[in-house]
């Protein structure tokens, strides 16, 4: 049941050329990224552009060495940002409201959007890109790094450069495992069996289920992400 | 400084044809969202579509009687999932670790990220859409109507069809408002002006401070959003 495309194909690229993007170029994709919708047009996000080689060095170093963040033309972090709307609301005389929940959940959302934008229009412009969840790992140093005010917290980084490699589409899961009519319902034994067959091809053990869980289960890395992301939370403003 | 474009414009779409997609079209454009980034490659985020219109209507009520609701050939629930990779996990033998702001951090952006790519590919298809973050006003609502398990909480709803209307494109704050390089820095007075004014075309009365304060200052309705998507957050399992 493999649909026509529409987009081009995605693949994560980890290797790049030691070229740097057009002039100009980082700015054009950025201005694609804010095409993104928005609630209340409110643009709840900030990139920050790693410029400066040390910063790269730390943060390729906090993330687990990831080594494309070294060797990427452009490394973007995504933030939620609540802070610049702040800012504008108190220089035009007027007091925020207290909403840490909703704040952080339109932000996150605002911030995701405008960043799979830009990677719609980096590939669309030829570049490669890898998205890095692994700044979780590092969230706290990488706050004090960027020098983050209280209402603005990292989400993840993006990569972008000329592909040095040329991988095949990794698998997904059946859209009918993500797509419900109406109503929630759970998936069946068979539905998340023929998933995990799907997905085997995502990993060299070919043993999807042991890959989630050394994230997702007891121990895990999502439970040893946690205590530093909650402090990050709590000092930016977004605990309640 | 008008850059060239990479992508389409992007406008919200409001006001749709009374015609359906073809045959398969929603599953080929769930499976072009599906091909988005996602951490440990878990996915997970779940689209609820609204195809009973009884549904529609009372989803379209709780927003504030938004009638693209109604009028929209497909009607998307995006939400934020850690449940279905419980189920996967549980069903293999394995403990799913705890992790709630971890959880909804990953879900959070997994689910954005596949539905701007929605967006992008229905908008290539030749469709218009339209993001509603407006669900928040009736959260507790919507969980109950889609049956959403513990594990689960939705985002925002986006809404395809056929255009039928054609507007411009709204305005963006500077791209300089948005990027920073290697250390956040806040917006001096001049460029929130600036910011200001070309924002003015978004609204009817032309003052943006004014509709940004209707959502973001005391009492507004960032603040009225606020107690039910925390006693959501807490019946699905995200609280800390």
């Amino acid at each position: 049941m493999a649909p026509e495309r529409i987009l081009l194909p995605h693949r994560s690229i980890r290797v790049f050329r030691s070229e740097p993007l057009p002039d100009g170029a980082l700015e054009r994709l950025v201005a694609e990224a804010q095409r993104a919708p928005s609630d209340a047009t409110a643009q709840m996000y900030s990139f920050v552009r790693l410029a400066d080689p040390e910063s790269r060095r730390r943060v390729a170093a906090l993330a687990g060495d990831q080594t494309h963040i070294l060797t990427a033309a452009e490394v973007l972090i995504v933030c939620a940002d609540v802070r610049r709307l702040t800012v504008l609301l108190e220089l035009n005389g007027r007091k925020p409201g207290r909403f840490p929940a909703t704040g952080l959940h339109f932000a996150t959302v605002d911030a995701a959007l405008a960043a799979q934008r830009l990677v719609d229009a980096a590939e669309a412009f030829g570049l490669g890109t890898v998205c890095v969840g692994g700044i979780l790992d590092g969230i706290e140093e990488l706050v004090d790094l960027l020098g983050l005010p209280r209402g603005v917290v990292p989400l993840f980084g993006v990569c972008l450069g000329w592909p040095a490699e040329d991988p095949s589409e990794r698998p997904r899961i059946a859209t009918s495992s993500v797509l419900h009519t109406d109503h929630y319902r759970d998936q069946e034994r068979e539905a998340v069996a023929r998933d995990v067959q799907e997905m085997a091809a995502t990993t060299r053990s070919r043993d999807w289920v042991k890959v989630l869980s050394r994230y997702f289960t007891e121990g895990g890395v999502m439970e040893t992400r946690e205590p530093a992301l909650r402090r990050v939370l709590e000092r930016q403003g977004f605990a309640w």
